[in-house]
């Protein structure tokens, strides 16, 4: 029988207009064996804790119930550590209140979902961590860009923005921000969350490095000064580790019955395996001394990148100094662009990541991003000494 | 510092109009441990192969790359096994056809992402699985509902809606479908593919239960018929375990990056243990080994519980004879309806589903669904046997 073929319909507009992420797409170039690479955001494999994390599995495998489908909201023993862990930090939390993501870049889509319509304005840090800005766009949002005054957010743009638009939620990653390292003040927040109170919109308050602080004090999380408007999203990808893909949302009560429907819709729930040896695993206690292994590392590794810099960044460069997470943000002087830098830097075999494709609005050409956890001190020190040859060359 | 509050945003639009899975709702009422419940669609976790999925958990664990980020494409390895599946089966297929998604469910997710914008018309079976209706709606998809003609496709009502519709994709569970257990003839798939070629639509063929097969010869992908057109989607929930929550979309060529896409967006990946644990699991051949004890034990089951479905519905009652999966459709008396008489039904601590959630247009009040892979062959009669006194009392 023969028939005529009719054109196939095409791919969403939606997905058309997003592009595949251009950190993944650069990382896929730095993998040769003998770049040291500044680019990724990944944690150090030997500092996993491995034996701790594979008894774990074998305790829970022992039961059949842990291949077993169960329920949307996550692993109850679970949720129940997360909440004690925000309860001890001054923000009382039930297990309730929580919803175990598939990762925390899962939560990003469940909010998507739970409160944002096609053309929905959102606000978002610029520069911002990039997979979010795709996630809010394949929701349709139009996100609007925040920009920074020195290390904090300019309260004044924000303002004039807020005379002009209402967004449905302010996204922002308060602690050693992703791509730059930032921590807003304890007057920061308290000028946000006032603001959030005052215009009506919500916050997501994304911290994924809360706890890989390594000098400074803790600052508390917003949802203490504007409950009914923060939403606070977590990660074990940092503290336990990426593979095991878990994260979690802590939602305000009027949200959460949408963020379960959102979830039973995104994948039912996320696996069962790896919730119960997560929960175990914090239980057993082995969760917090491997956390203090992770920080004293990476302390002294962000301190080998800080001492570095001024050798390896030419004449008239910035940095800042986090306070924690895996970020240091620089800024090349007058002149220099950090893309055509970045393709020096890889003839030397060291590499980091322009910080051109965080911003939504006006890139600053200048500016890059390293990552000091990937490597010890000494390989560490290696990679500069490629950096600054490269950019002297240049 | 007073200030006045302003209301907060309400939630999405897409997700006030969606309701939370009834069939979830109903299962937490089933889990009183004295009810026999045909509700669920839960395997029978006696058959899980533990021994065998806990030593591909401990080998996995042995290396701290399986701790670590990984591509959102899925793991290589675990990819090649499901390529070599298909290509057995007839249907030539590469790794680099396949993405691995975290159960077939986030499947249904990305190619909302990847295909639909809001409004786009879609075509899907009546009755239909539920949690797909649910996470189409969410993309803002109108879903037109194509019935049924006793236990093949209705394709006279197809051609009459492909006269005014041109569907994005027609989405199917063609073998041993949830709810009703039936299973397309190859004349249905020939026809149906032909139709997607003229009319230029896709078919997304999602296939969870295709390796449940107790008698009856197993029937080719509607891909090979129209190979550009068909999108396939599988899961290892049945034949491994639910709880690793892994299952995979074989695309075309033309929306491959799209998924990738998505995937990126939804979760970046996939928990790298889990996915790890599997492929070390199929490559070692127990899966085979598993799959043959789960499916003798399955028919074993479905033949109770067909052989006792004549003495536990009422005279004039109707229902088919699946040849695989975990599901038989039934049909009650004129007069009865199938709601209040699972009320009556867990009076005598036995349940089932109602058919009619599972209808997007005219419900059939009659319907029911009843799930025979959860109890031995001694405990679906006597389930049956409640179920007989229950709708006798009725």
């Amino acid at each position: 029988m023969l028939i005529s073929p009719a054109p196939l319909p095409p791919r969403s507009q939606r997905v058309s207009s997003a592009k595949p992420s251009p950190v993944r797409d650069l990382l896929a170039l730095t993998r040769r064996p003998e770049v040291i690479s500044f680019a990724g955001g990944l944690p150090a494999p030997e500092l996993f804790d491995l034996d701790g994390i594979r008894e774990a599995y074998d305790v829970v495998l022992g039961q059949p119930s842990s291949l077993q489908y169960s329920m949307s909201e996550g692993d109850p023993a679970l949720r129940a550590e997360v909440a004690a862990g925000y309860t001890i930090d001054g923000l009382p939390t039930e297990a309730s209140d929580l919803l175990v993501t598939t990762g925390s870049q899962q939560a990003l889509g469940l909010l998507a979902t739970a409160l944002l319509d096609p053309g929905d304005v959102i606000f978002v840090e610029d520069p911002c961590y990039l997979a979010a800005l795709q996630t809010f766009a394949l929701a349709g949002a139009r996100a609007i860009a925040v920009p920074f005054a020195e290390d904090q957010l300019d309260f004044d743009a924000l303002e004039r923005l807020l005379a002009v638009h209402t967004p449905k939620f302010f996204y922002t990653v308060p602690t050693f921000q992703n791509p730059t390292g930032r921590t807003y003040t304890p007057e920061s927040r308290a000028r946000l969350a006032q603001l959030a109170i005052r215009h009506g919109f919500r916050i997501i308050e994304d911290e994924p490095y809360r706890q890989l602080r390594y000098s400074g004090d803790p600052v508390a999380s917003m949802a203490t000064l504007a409950p009914d408007h923060v939403i606070c999203l977590g990660s074990f990808s940092k503290v336990i580790a990426p593979g095991l893909r878990l994260g979690w949302v802590r939602t305000t009560p009027d949200i959460h019955p949408a963020v379960v429907i959102a979830k039973q819709a995104a994948d039912l729930h996320t696996s069962t395996i790896d919730q119960g040896a997560a929960a175990h695993y914090l239980a057993s206690g082995r969760g917090r001394t491997a956390l203090g292994h992770i920080t004293r590392a990476y302390a002294a590794r962000r301190d080998a990148m800080l001492d570095g810099l001024a050798e390896a960044l030419p004449d008239g460069s910035t940095w800042n100094q986090p306070d924690g997470g895996m970020f240091v943000w620089a800024r090349l002087p007058d002149g220099y662009d950090a893309t055509p830098a970045l393709t020096r830097a890889l003839d030397h075999d060291v590499a980091f990541v322009p910080g051109a494709p965080f911003f939504a609005e006006s890139a600053d050409e200048r500016s890059l991003r390293l990552s000091f956890t990937t490597y010890e001190p000494a390989r560490i020190r290696e990679g500069l000494q490629r950096l600054g040859a490269a950019l002297q060359a240049g």
